[in-house]
């Protein structure tokens, strides 16, 4: 891992880099720099989710304040600077896409270098969840994700309909628990903390993980099935801003632009988690 | 039944006012008077669907020419004096919103006094059938939908949520044939036509029955399942344009304005139809 | 003249109404008959503007309670019948365009039959006076305006560009006055009521005359240059809503569908406007 | 001055960073570093305007190539560093605003730093340049604009409304051939050949100079009007896309954000650029 970036979205940005700084240190990754990055989306103004993940953006998890620094320079530069000196990059995001639209705004170049983006956001037969039409890390920047979506990056959706089928029962819970590890700790607390919120609104058994199914498709691609379709963002000012147009049933004729996961296998995806987070 | 209104949608209007005049003399109801109504939307120029319907609309069906004619006058004068005359008239709209909505611009006190709008459009979770956002009757017209959708009329709506739950597989299809009428020999005819379309499409066993969906709804309200939600449309000039977007999880704050099915018993349904034609 | 039909614009529907039924018998034109039309737009709710007119629409004119009533049926109707029973009728509109929207929604074949519309609305290098894109008529029912500028209609538009270069000066208001008829206090004290707004607002020597400009044309159409250009209404949900974009300098390639008028000979208008309505 | 940073507009980028650099030889300034900025707007794609301008973007100068080189880094970076290094920058823009747009999206807190904002951009009663409602460097990057316009930064702009007050007539033109040293006579051969475009356009007595007003701002600000009024950038996808909407009347209620100019002593002017330019 080149490094990590950090960006505005559930919380505001000093949150989100404490949060990514907590978590090397806990995971004992210190050797990764951690580069704070925009602190606001593109062209909107930032709006944040702490009624979802608490007003750290990482509540539950119960984690010491960091003893590391960020690493100097904003992020956006150093996206920039490691993918021109690296060859095949692979981005992943887990977030709204500012950083990567603003690195893209600065140095278009960086998008005939990237080797694949992955991201998680957007949503199809699931729906939104911010507003009936968009999912979160879109909504708060479809401008940036528009300019992603648009560059010719090779990009991998994780979308709700992938999320929201791989639910944190009580039953997987409770394998991070027996973990025994800080880091198992961490997780079954964060998890425990932000499930409550989508098991209210939805009625389900438990919270969707988001933002690991980039981690795992990374890991073991097998674990999601998609299909390469042409996914077009809503940027205009109307009541779908932030919609991912996704043309699963190939009616629009626009090139496929998006390799677009729908399936999970839940059972293989938390056994993976289990197994990565148990040996921190 | 006062009466059937026509206007353009799968096929332009004098089809469907063909279709209308064909099908009432096949039912046996000729006493019902059928309105030709706007033969384009409100505002926008019309699109049709020749490629799932066929060239009249009624593909498949192969019924003879009407004998009879059209009731003189326009349809939108029709739905006005019929409201404004009668108590408690319930509204059931199988196409573009295109007469309501002009009835209501021309004459808004009918929203007052309609009993209940049911329409077959939309979709939610099963995204669009004509965009990726949009489903195809409130695409043609989404200003005539805007219009019906903010005119404080109780609307109860079919989206292809419901209607792609209600599969005329080869099984069903085969209890229309085996009525033996010339009404079940229609049915049959007419879905097993159309339903190529949708099968090829999506890989699914049998083609979707839209609109038969909103009379049953009248029949048998049981057969269905929903909640009342807000629901606003994307009348505006972006990509989403004609997309129903459906509050489903109460995210906007907005009034419910929309009793929105997302369930419907798909075995009850045919037994429902198949009982029904074959009393004709 | 075959007949004056209202709509709701500047005040709501009664109100316009019963200022053409007075006016008509101010005239002693009672043979005209006045039909009542929309009462309000097609899509958006209606707007109105009595803080420049007052709240009857026609305050100044002091004027009795009409002693005639409207016509029986609706304008919309009757904008129909008229244009499909005479040749060559020329349409002039002095308030948004709802009626004849809808009277192209209901039957698009009276678009190939008018003769021209001429109408007061829309605005260029002016800008507008109800928002900074949009002038008041045009605001009112884009979508109404989109639909007339997209019907292939002869169109001659008198907009702010024309209408401010006619200001009611203190001298030729006197003229009115000096006439020494009912018609010409009517026309002296409704003028110098409305005024006051826009001498106010815009630090001109003299409210602009508006609608009379469209029935000046008629009369004497050499009192006003333009330009045959292309004409696109924003009829969108965004700032610029109900805009009429003026191709002035022929950029858009599109093909022109509106002789946009910019220049008055103000003289010669009043002079006209005094004979006239001294003749009454 | 402590910076030129280019960005791409009439021209793509490399022309626009060359031409920057002829200039400063030209005008014997070559310690003022000029930085290369965007190539692009932010979300939109790049459209330029050789049509107007010539494949270099400063055609009939006839300057030599340069022979000094840009200062390494990138113009958002050198925008941001010098704006927080030094109190009270002013900035002056005569292309499209991307590259401040992109310093705020990385560092929103130089807003509060820069003194003042000075834009050539934008028109209101003199409507577009490049589409019926926009202007050229606005139009490019609408996104850029509306972030500009909404950061609070304190701004001038000088709108075509000034522009095409400005007019390098014949006469005025010979001024500047009549210096009779290097830089008259590029800027008598850029206007001249840039002339012939609006010339002939507008039928205009002689092509508007845009961006000399900004710089005249900075050493006369007596030479122009105007009036501190809330403007708005549509930054939609509808036809008015790139619109400045100036609330010169103030309808709108909303706070003023700019000092928006409509008026310019166009023989000050010119006087003060002869005067300048006959100095290097």
């Amino acid at each position: 891992m080149l490094a990590i970036t950090a960006v505005a979205g559930n919380v505001p940005l000093h949150h989100t880099v404490n949060n990514a700084l907590r978590l090397v240190e806990l995971a004992g990754r210190t050797g990764v720099p951690v580069y704070a990055g925009a602190s606001g989306p593109m062209v909107k103004k930032l709006v944040t989710a702490e009624y979802v993940h608490g007003p750290t953006g990482l509540d539950g998890a119960d984690l010491p304040p960091p003893s590391i620094e960020p690493a100097p320079g904003h992020a956006v530069q150093a996206i920039i600077d490691l993918v021109m000196s690296h060859d095949g990059v692979t981005l992943c995001t887990l977030g709204p896409l500012t950083n990567v639209g603003l690195a893209l705004a600065l140095e278009p170049r960086i998008a005939e270098r990237i080797e694949q983006l992955v991201l998680m956001g957007g949503g199809f037969f699931e729906g939104g969840n911010t507003t009936p039409a968009a999912e979160f890390n879109i909504y708060v920047d479809p401008h940036a994700a528009h300019r992603v979506f648009t560059a010719g990056i090779p990009l991998v959706m994780m979308p709700l309909d992938v999320t929201h089928k791989a639910l944190a029962t009580p039953e997987r819970l409770e394998r991070f628990k027996e973990i025994g590890t800080p880091a198992g700790d961490a997780v079954y607390g964060m998890l425990s903390f932000y499930e409550r919120w989508d098991v209210e609104k939805y009625g389900i058994p438990g919270g969707p993980v988001h933002d690991a199914c980039v981690t795992a498709y990374l890991l073991e691609p097998g674990i999601f099935r998609g299909k390469h379709v042409a996914v077009e963002i809503d940027h205009g000012t109307g009541p779908a801003q932030g919609m991912t147009l996704v043309d699963w049933w190939g009616v629009t004729g626009r090139e496929p632009n998006c390799l677009v996961m729908n399936y999970i296998d839940a059972d293989r995806f938390f056994d993976l988690l289990v197994d990565r987070i148990g040996r921190l």
